[in-house]
C-alpha cells in the first residue's frame, strides 16, 4: 500500500472527505459517547463508569487504524499527535499481564475469558492488533504495536493446544494474528490463529461447554441466541456448527462469517493448506451464486444480522450491513491473492462500488448500518433500533460501521495491484501510480489514468530506468464485453485467462497500454428462484448498479414499469450528486383511478402512460430529500 | 347458540371432523405433552416436574371449552365423562384460596402475581372462565364453573380500585369476566373487567413499575421485550402504550390486541360507554383499511407476532396467526352486536372463510400457526420455530392455535343470527335452523338452506304456530353486486341500510324468502401503498379468496401472469379437496432460457406462452403435496 498513490477523480475526493470530515466526526463521537473515557477510567486517571457496550473498545481501535492509513498517505502532525494521545490512554488501561478490555475490567472483572461466546475480548484484541500494525507501518512507531504484542502474548499464554481451549464468539482475532505474524515474523501468532479456527465446530461446541459451566441464571441468559428449543444449542450464528474445513454454506452472522473466511484465507496463504482453500471455494460459490445481492452485499436478515437460506434476498428489509460489505472486500481480496482468479476481483469491485459505498453519505458524516435495496419512503425506524433506517445516521450505539468505512477508504490503494515474481497485476481501475521492484531488482513505475467508473477507457504508462521484461496482467471484469487493448497504439489480442489478459514483453520507459472496456447500460434479471425479484429488472453500467430514486422521476416509481428491451442511454451530469452518469430510457407509468381510503378493490384495467425514467448509481441514493428508491423495478411484459 | 342447529354442507363436515378427529387428537397431545399431568403434579396426586411453558394450562381450558361446545350440539357420554375427569384434576390443583396456575405453583411459588407482564396467570384464568361458562351452558353442570368462580373471586379480592393495581401482559381476562358476569349476574366481574382495561396506558406503565420493583437480574431479564434502547420501556407490544380510550392504531401482538378489543366491546355493550365504542371504531378503521390481509387475517410480523406499520403486508413472511384470525372473528362479532352494522359481519365472514379456515387441514389433525399468503415451496422451517412452516403441523410447543380452532368451529352457530326486540338478523349464510322467541312471546323458527359459499342462492322459510309481525334483516355482503330478493316468489326491493335489507311484514307459517347474491369470480387489487402487492392481483369469488397452488397449474406459478380483464370462469369439482369451486381463466406463462448456476444475468426478452390457470380457495391450500402457492399473482400489463 505504501507504494501506491491514488489520485482518482472518483475515489480521491471520497478519501479526502474521509480524512477531513469522517475521521474528525468519528473522533468527536468517540469522545462524546465515552469510548475513549472508558480507557481512562480503566487506567484510573478519570472517575466514572463504563459507558456503552462490551465491544466499544473496538471502535477506538478501528478509528486508529483508519487514521493511520490516512496518515500514511497524507502526513498530518495534528492527527499524528491525537493518535498518540489516544494510544497513551490505551496503554495506561492495559493490565500488567497484558490484558485489555475495559468493559470486563470495569464492569465484570470476574468474567475475564469466561464468556467467549458474548463478550468480544478476542474480537477487540483483533482490532487492537490491526490498528497497531497499521499504525506501525504508517508511522514507524512501536507504541501501539508494543501494547498489541503484549496483549497477543498474554492471549497466547492462555489459549492453545497445551493450554486452555475456546474461541471467540465474534471472529476477528484470526486474521489479526496473521497480520501480527507478518509484521513481527513471530510464527506462534500464525499458529494461534490456526488454533482459534480449529476450535470451531466441535461437538459439543466450545460455546455449549462454556454455557454448561456457567453458574447463575443471568450468566446463562447471555447465551439465549444459541438456544433453539428445549435441548438444541445451535451455534451456526457464529459459524461454529461444523469444523471450518467441512463448511459448505454461508450461515449466521454475516460479518462474523466474512472475518472468519478472511482469517481462513490468510492461514491458507501462509500454510498452503488446500483443505482450507477447498472449503473457502465452496463457501464462495454458495454466497455468490445463491446468497448475494446484485450490489455485492450480503446478509438479508436483521434478526441474525446475517444469512437465511438460498435465494432469500428481500429488498425492502435487506439488512446488507455495511460491515458485511467491508467483510466481502476483505475476503475477496484474500481469495484473489490466494488464487489469482479475477472473479474474486469482480466480486470485490461489485461490493466496493455498490453495497459498501452506499454505506456513507457524500458528505462523509452520516452512515448506513443496514442498506435496503428498496425504500418506500415510509420511516421504517424502530424505536431503539436506529441502525435500521431509510436515512443515514451520524452514529449508532453499535457503531461498527462508521469506522469500518473510515478504515476501508484510505486503504483502497492496497487492493488495486498485485505482484508476482515476474508480473504486475492490475485488479481495479482506479487512477493511481504504483512503484514495484521486480524479482531481480528492476524497478518499475506504473501510472494508471482513467475516468472510471464512468468510462471504461484505461490508460497505463510504464516508467523505468532501463527496459525490463515482465508481464502486465489486466483484469477484464465479468461485466465487460468485447474489451480492446492496444500496446503503444497497436491493437493486441492476448488471451484472457482467469479473468486477466496478459501482456508479456520487454517494456521500455514510456510504453503505454490502452484498455477499452465498453460500458453500456444493461438490464439484469435475477434467478427466478429469488422470489423477491420475480418479474423485475435491475440496471447496471460497468461496475455500478443503478436505482430509481423518486427525486429523478416523473411519477411514483412504484408505478413505473421498465421495458425489457428498449434503448438505454447514459450521460454524465456534473452537478448531480457530485457528478454521476445517469441512465435514462423509456418507461410506462401506471395510471389508476384514485384510491380513496380503501385497502382492496376490484382491479381496474388501465393504459399506462409512456414516460422517461432516470436512474442514478445505487451508492449515491439517499443524499437528497427523502423519497422512494428501488434497485429492482417491475419489468413491463 | 343453543337455539341454532347447523346442517350446512360446507361447515357441518368440518365441525364433525373437529368433533371426531381434532378433539381426540388434541386430547392426546394434552396428555403426551404433560399439560394435564401438570395439574396432577400441582395437586400432589402425581410425581414429576412441570412440563412446558407458563401458559400451558390455557390449552387444557380451551380444549374443555371446545369439547363443551361440541357436547352441546352432539351428546357424547364418553366425552362428557372425559371432560369431568379433566375438571376433577383441575379442581384438585386449585389452591384453597382459589389460586390456580400450575407453572407458578410448581416452579415459581414466590412469583405469584409478581410478573403480570409475562406469566399469563390472568390470561389462563380467563380461559378457565370461558371454559367454565361454556361447560355450564352445554351440560348444566357447575363443577368447572365453581372452580372458575372461586378463582375469579380470588382475583377480585386482590385486584381492584381499592386493592392492588396491575393488569395482564396478555389480555383475555377482560372478555372472560364479562362472560362470567353474564352467566352469574354478578356485576363485580364486569367492574373488574373494566378495571383491568383501565389499568392500561398509564405513565409509567404498570409493567414498568413492576419491572422497576424486580430485584434480580434474571427476574429483570424477563422484561426484555419492552426494553428499547437504554431508557425506553415500550409496552405497545401488549397495547399498553396509551389508555384504551385514546388508542387509534392497532399495534403490538395481534392476538392480545384482538382479545383486548373484544373485552372493550363487551364492556361497552354492558355499560353503553361511547368512548370505548369510539376508540374501537377508530381501531377497526385502522386495521381494516391499512393493516389487514385480503384474507381477513392480521399481524404480518413473526417478531412481535403482530402489527408493524400501515400498508406493510408481506406475503411470503405473513405471520397472520390463526389465533389472530379467531380474534378478528371474536371482535367483529362483538362490534356487530354493538352496532348492527353489516360491515363487521363482512370482516367476520372474510376472516372466517379465509384466514381462519386455512389454519386447519381438511383432515382436522394438522394446523397452521402462521399462515403465509405466498409459499415458495422451500422448507422455511427454522430450528426451534416449527410454528413457522409451509406445512401444517400436528402440534406446537406454544399450542394456542389448535384448540382455538377446535373451540371456534363448534361455536359457529353463535355467529349466524342476531335478535333485536322485533327482528331477526341473518348475519351469515350457513344452512341451519334457529328458534327464537319474539318480544311478546311469539315463537318463530327460521330454516335456512343454501349451497354457500359455492352459490349465492339462499332460501329461508319461517315456521310458526300463528302469524307474527317482525322484521327479517338479511345481510348483503360487501362483495355482492345486484342482489335480488323474493318473498313468497314475488320480487321485493327493500332498501339496504347498514349492510342489511329489511323485510318487515306479518309473516305466516311457511312463508319463504329467496335471496340471490350473484357470485362472480373477480380480481382484486391492493392499494398501491402496499408495496408487496404492487402490480399483482388476487382472485375472489363470493366470500372466498383464491390462490394458485402449483399442483393445479401447467407451469411454475411464479412465472404466470394473469390478465387484468379476460374472462374468469368457475365450476364445482366434487372430487377436489372435499369439493371446491375452482376459478379458471387465461394466463401467460413466461418462458425464459434455462438458468444454469447463475444468480444474476442480463435480462432476456421472451414471449410468454398462453396457458390456462386454475385457482382453489385459499383455505384449502397445503392439503396435497408440497408446492408453491400464491394469493397475489403478477398481473400482465
Amino acid at each position: 500500500m505504501a507504494n501506491v498513490r491514488v489520485d482518482d477523480k472518483f475515489w480521491a475526493p471520497r478519501i479526502e472527505i474521509n480524512r477531513t470530515r469522517s475521521l474528525e466526526h468519528q473522533y468527536e463521537e468517540l469522545i462524546k459517547t465515552g469510548r475513549i473515557a472508558n480507557f481512562e477510567i480503566a487506567a484510573g486517571t478519570r472517575k466514572g463508569q463504563f459507558q456503552g457496550r462490551y465491544y466499544n473498545d473496538s471502535d477506538v481501535y478501528k478509528w486508529i487504524e483508519a487514521a493511520s492509513y490516512s496518515l500514511a498517505a497524507h502526513p498530518d502532525a495534528k492527527l499524528d499527535a491525537r493518535i498518540d494521545e489516544v494510544i497513551n490512554k490505551i496503554g495506561a488501561a492495559q493490565q500488567k499481564d497484558g490484558y485489555l478490555h475495559t468493559f470486563i475490567q470495569l464492569l465484570h472483572p470476574d468474567e475475564k475469558w469466561a464468556n467467549l461466546a458474548r463478550y468480544h475480548e478476542l474480537y477487540c484484541a483483533g482490532h487492537l492488533i490491526e490498528a497497531a500494525v497499521a499504525h506501525h507501518e504508517a508511522t514507524g512507531k512501536r507504541n501501539l504495536l508494543a501494547i498489541a504484542v503484549k496483549f497477543a502474548d498474554h492471549i497466547d499464554s492462555i489459549f492453545g493446544p497445551s493450554r486452555r481451549d475456546g474461541t471467540s464468539g465474534h471472529q476477528e482475532i484470526e486474521l489479526a494474528l496473521v497480520k501480527l505474524y507478518r509484521s513481527t515474523g513471530e510464527r506462534h501468532y500464525l499458529h494461534l490463529a490456526g488454533f482459534f479456527l480449529d476450535q470451531r465446530g466441535q461437538k459439543p461446541s466450545s460455546f455449549e461447554r462454556e454455557y454448561r459451566s456457567r453458574k447463575t441464571e443471568s450468566q446463562r441468559a447471555t447465551y439465549q441466541r444459541f438456544i433453539k428449543g428445549s435441548n438444541i444449542f445451535d451455534t451456526s450464528y457464529c459459524q461454529d456448527h461444523l469444523p471450518v474445513r467441512q463448511q459448505t454454506e454461508v450461515v449466521g452472522h454475516a460479518v462474523r462469517a466474512m472475518y472468519m473466511y478472511s482469517g481462513m484465507a490468510d492461514v491458507a496463504y501462509e500454510t498452503s493448506d488446500q483443505s482450507l482453500v477447498d472449503a473457502l471455494t465452496r463457501l464462495h460459490h454458495n454466497v455468490t451464486l445463491k446468497r448475494m445481492y446484485v450490489t455485492g452485499g450480503i446478509g438479508p436478515s436483521r434478526h441474525n444480522e446475517g444469512f437465511t437460506r438460498d435465494y432469500d434476498l428481500p429488498n425492502d428489509t435487506a439488512y446488507q450491513e455495511t460491515c458485511a460489505s467491508v467483510g466481502m472486500i476483505l475476503w475477496n481480496y484474500r481469495m484473489l491473492k490466494l488464487t489469482g482468479d479475477g472473479r474474486y476481483a469482480d466480486v470485490l469491485e461489485q461490493s466496493l462500488y455498490n453495497a459498501f459505498l452506499a454505506g456513507v453519505s457524500l458528505s462523509g458524516d452520516t452512515f448506513f448500518y443496514a442498506n435496503p435495496l428498496y425504500c418506500s419512503a415510509v420511516d421504517t425506524r424502530i424505536q431503539g433500533e436506529e441502525h435500521i433506517s431509510n436515512r443515514r445516521q451520524g452514529w449508532f450505539s453499535t457503531a461498527c460501521c462508521p469506522p469500518n468505512v473510515a478504515r476501508l477508504l484510505p486503504s483502497l490503494g492496497k487492493y488495486l495491484y498485485s505482484q508476482s515474481p515476474k508480473a504486475l497485476w492490475v485488479n481495479l481501475y482506479v487512477a493511481s501510480s504504483v512503484n514495484i521492484e521486480l524479482d531481480g531488482g528492476g524497478k518499475v513505475t506504473l501510472r494508471q489514468t482513467n475516468n472510471y467508473p464512468w468510462d471504461g477507457h484505461i490508460r497505463l504508462e510504464v516508467g523505468m530506468a532501463s527496459p525490463q521484461e515482465f508481464s502486465l496482467h489486466l483484469r477484464i471484469p465479468g461485466w465487460a464485453r468485447n474489451p480492446q487493448v492496444r500496446v503503444n497504439g497497436n491493437q493486441a489480442a492476448p488471451e484472457i485467462i482467469g479473468g486477466y489478459l496478459e501482456l508479456n514483453r520487454r517494456w521500455q520507459n514510456g510504453n503505454t497500454v490502452e484498455l477499452a472496456l465498453p460500458m453500456e447500460a444493461e438490464r439484469l434479471e435475477a434467478n427466478p428462484e429469488v422470489p423477491q425479484d420475480l418479474g423485475k429488472i435491475a440496471l447496471r453500467r460497468g461496475p455500478l448498479v443503478y436505482c430509481l430514486e423518486q427525486a429523478d422521476n416523473p411519477g411514483d416509481i412504484d408505478q413505473m414499469l421498465l421495458p425489457v428491451s428498449s434503448r438505454l442511454e447514459s450521460h454524465f451530469e456534473p452537478d448531480l450528486l457530485n457528478g454521476v452518469t445517469v441512465v435514462t430510457g423509456r418507461a410506462m407509468l401506471l395510471k389508476s383511478p384514485s384510491w380513496n381510503d380503501q385497502l382492496y378493490r376490484p382491479a381496474v384495467a388501465t393504459t399506462p402512460e409512456p414516460v422517461k425514467f432516470r436512474a442514478i448509481p445505487y451508492y449515491a441514493w439517499a443524499n437528497r430529500q427523502e423519497g422512494k428508491m428501488a434497485v429492482w423495478v417491475t419489468a413491463s411484459k
